[in-house]
């Protein structure tokens, strides 16, 4: 006879959802919660009173991060749950805040079934994950994980000209770097895919493997500007016609690479802009992703070969790389606990990648890490119309619920 | 044996345009000489001073046309020689002011040669032609040809909230409804090319058959915002991507129609215009100019089949005409008489078009007309580099002189 399985109470998930998405909420149902922002300390003191509630002790680091955690009968290093409360301007009820909730909704479910967890547990709110306020995205985990200087992010000014300094130390929320998250038993991370595939393929959990590899080019073609009257089409150097150009051989050579890959040209200016001139540069973005480094590292050989690809007209193209980034893989012995909870929960699921970033991936670099995707309804993140189910928030929530009781019988 | 030929005094036309030059002289040795603006009120008050040292009668018009006129010994009337003092910002130092002082030039000659001329000379100066303070660009030869109301055009404000009413009060030159042109024996516009034709073919004079008929479209192309990273490329309605099959079927079926055929992308914006977002929106505008208004209705259908061409890729395609306009030609008499004085001077010439827009286009609504070009060195307009060799002005305004000597003749 099978044990009945513990779950989470879904009721009580989506009654704190809805209560941090108070904090900040928009008049579309979106919220706009800038980190540090006044938003956001409502948001960290609410936090803080539930985890005080239950009886975890809050500790907060230099950078802003908070820790709440629930003690273990053993001195080991703790299992981490969480993510951000912070969101883009105008964003959504899920992005960030569902990892954060899945970490108070874990440790009440274990509360509330007299489960006394052998290993410590402890919720984490990283501090300014968007970068919304404060470039760059992901700027305290990295900071954690030694990828960026801290007294470099101390500087970030938002646009209104305060430094992340005094933001911090203005919010009460400067605490001790003696807190910083060092060790743990695994950190796990509940988040809304912000893609649309689980919701097309009906599958109802993401297993992420990966947080893709990716390669970001600015391309200028430069040509001259004439009169768009007077000028012979056999005279002209047409920035726009070439950039068109290199396009079309973007879009035929890459899409030949592999069908997981992702490429976007998201920025493109023209100049000077004028319907009577011929344009003279247009200045545009490249940026591939896949987990795949060969192919990434393909993608740049391409574009790196643009300006002798023989479709420049005349013009001059130019390419400079802007930054790119290895492929970060999650810990393998993590992901399969987590598809295997889902498995017994009898949940779709699926393997897949991730090609958004996530503090999870600079986490990765010391801690055993790995992240767990819901379905964004249509795709959408980062915006207003960012929309997970109730249903399918509760479920990502028992998977996590699922692994961490696995994790607490394996020690 | 042949008659010696009357020419005119190149280095006193090249003395006269130098200082015209100086009037709003930029630091590149370009002009900077706004319509109804300081640097063009004392152009106005020297090329006033000019014309009654010749004993010209200076007369100005309601909308503040300046028009100088030697007697003639008959009362016919005058044959017109001239173009626009105005310039736009940073501007070149032969875009109109030559017409004005061809006519000067032209005059000068006559006098000095004891010609009395049996028709009368007029010299005319038409207001804000460029349109670069007061849009739109041949303001005023619009509102004498009735094309634009003038209540309307007075109320036109510049860049500081000046309408063109308050400018022209300011600057003394509002002048009396009846003076406008309106009969005259033939209207004569020397003009610089602004468009490299002349200068590739080793040609000095152009006689301008007609100024080319234009349709201009604004196409939008609307499709889905959403993140660079989790989309994958089969799920996408890049609007980028489908703007882009668009100008590909834009320059191969355009391309096809005529070789005179000129078309032109100008301005192309892209929203939400970052790198990391698939772009849900890109508008940009398409222009297309010819002789043939049927080469152009064919544009017109091609760009309104836009929509049904199938490379939409998901993407909705909306097209708009910001306007369009026939092609004017200019009197035939006037164009041979023009090419027989560049054959009797041995000078090279041709027919060719005008791809710009003059007032002469207007004009020629009700006065006979004729347009003559020489070359612009790179094709360069609207420009500081703007320029023609003195030795090309001095042979142009030598085929004015030669015909205005013909149309005297020949009444």
């Amino acid at each position: 006879m099978q044990k009945q399985k513990l779950l989470i109470n879904g009721e009580r998930l989506k009654q704190e959802l809805e209560r941090f998405a108070n904090f900040g909420r928009t008049e579309n149902n979106g919220v706009t919660r800038l980190s540090l922002s006044k938003e956001d300390i409502q948001a960290r003191d609410y936090f803080c009173s539930c985890c005080e509630e239950l009886g975890m002790t809050v500790k907060v680091d230099d950078m802003g991060c908070m820790y709440a955690t629930l003690a273990g009968t053993e001195d080991q290093p703790p299992i981490v749950i969480g993510s951000h409360m912070d969101s883009v301007k105008k964003g959504g009820r899920f992005d960030g805040i569902l990892g954060v909730v899945t970490g108070l909704e874990v440790v009440r479910t274990l509360i509330e079934n007299q489960i006394k967890p052998n290993i410590p547990i402890t919720i984490v709110n990283f501090t300014n994950e968007e970068g919304a306020r404060f470039e760059p995205s992901m700027m305290v985990s990295g900071v954690l994980s030694g990828k960026f200087d801290k007294a470099v992010m101390l500087q970030k000014r938002d646009p209104e000209g305060i430094t992340f300094e005094e933001a911090l130390k203005e919010s009460g929320y400067e605490g001790d770097p003696q807190n910083r998250l060092k060790e743990a038993t695994a950190f796990l991370e509940l988040h809304i895919e912000q893609g649309p595939i689980l919701e097309k393929e009906s599958i109802t959990i993401g297993v992420v493997e990966c947080v893709v590899g990716m390669a970001c080019y600015e391309i200028e073609v430069t040509g001259d500007s004439n009169h768009a009257g007077t000028t012979p089409m056999s005279m002209r150097r047409d920035a726009l016609f070439t950039a068109n150009n290199l396009i079309n051989e973007i879009r035929k050579r890459l899409s030949a690479l592999d069908h997981e890959l992702v490429f976007t040209i998201g920025r493109l200016n023209v100049y000077p802009c004028i319907h009577t001139v011929i344009p003279n540069k247009v200045v545009f973005t490249l940026e591939a992703r896949h987990k795949d480094m060969g192919i990434v590292n393909t993608v740049k050989d391409i574009i790196q070969g643009f300006p002798d690809l023989g479709v420049n007209e005349g013009c001059e193209i130019k390419t400079t790389k802007l930054w790119d980034r290895d492929t970060v893989w999650f810990t393998p012995e993590l992901c399969d606990q987590l598809e295997q909870s889902a498995v017994s929960l009898g949940y779709t699921h699926r393997r897949m990648v991730s090609g958004a970033g996530h503090d999870a991936q600079f986490i990765a670099s010391y801690v055993p890490t790995a992240m767990l995707f819901v379905p964004s309804i249509n795709g959408k993140s980062h915006s207003e119309d960012e929309l997970t189910t109730w249903e399918d928030c509760e479920k990502g929530v028992n998977v996590i619920l699922d692994t961490v009781l696995k994790l607490l019988t394996k020690y």
